[in-house]
């Protein structure tokens, strides 16, 4: 990694004000966790995130997994001492399995693709584009729902 | 129509209820709106869900049309008489434009579907699954988000 933790600990920080920032993130009680230099993890708590049938709902998990995603590009930009907004373009999510227990979700990137040349993409035509994956797992590792989606980041003006 | 006004108002009640006793739909302050026969209305303002950017989130808008697609369903259930839990099992989103102002999403169901069929599979089997479509509209009529997905009812019991 070129990034020392100092700067991935920045890093996170400003993603975490991100979060408690947004009053939906906020209210849904959403955490980033960690960035290990491939996943970033984020939780909520269900009891915020809760359905009519005492699971996690769909909504809340669709926002988990689209959150971990937009911070792991945020990160990722940040990281690289860019600036930029990020966007989520497209999604597509699974619904595998009720979660009856706290959401714990994490992004990562999609096999066919390079921070490398998104990077170099962005600083070249000032956007870029990248897919990425996310998932939230039961507590025993089976998928509960799986996300993967299309994020678009463009320089601040 | 086959119902008559108030059993279309006791249901709309009934999701009312739901949308409040859910903690992510309450803090994302989600309303029911009105249900035309066709299409079920929903609305969530904008200070409960923007981003970092002063638009909409990408959760939430995936968040009030999933819950649009879920009250549907839902819905014409409960106008049918039938009890079941109802799932979201997957959903395509594209978000097309930022989107500043209070949220107003609605749900129909997809084009090459029917709400007889389902009804009719769900009695047989007491299970059934239907495509929906819906849709978040800027202030001027253009897309601003749109989602198709698949729901799942269960009979309950």
């Amino acid at each position: 990694m070129k990034n020392d933790l100092r700067s991935v600990e920045a890093a996170l920080q400003s993603l975490r004000t991100h979060g408690r920032s947004m009053p939906p993130t906020a209210a849904m009680q959403f955490q980033v966790l960690d960035y290990d230099g491939t996943r970033l993890q984020v939780s909520a708590p269900l009891a915020a995130n809760v359905n009519d049938k005492g699971s996690a709902f769909g909504g809340s998990l669709t926002s988990l997994m689209t959150f971990a995603g937009w911070g792991l590009v945020t990160l990722r930009l940040q990281l690289a001492g860019l600036q930029a907004d990020v966007f989520v373009a497209d999604s597509t999510v699974y619904y595998r399995k009720p979660l009856y227990t706290d959401l714990q979700a994490e992004a990562v990137l999609a096999s066919d693709e390079s921070w490398d040349v998104f990077l170099a993409t962005f600083l070249q035509r000032g956007r870029a584009r990248i897919h990425l994956q996310a998932q939230v797992l039961l507590p025993e590792g089976e998928v509960a729902a799986e996300l993967a989606g299309r994020y678009v980041a463009i320089a601040k003006g």
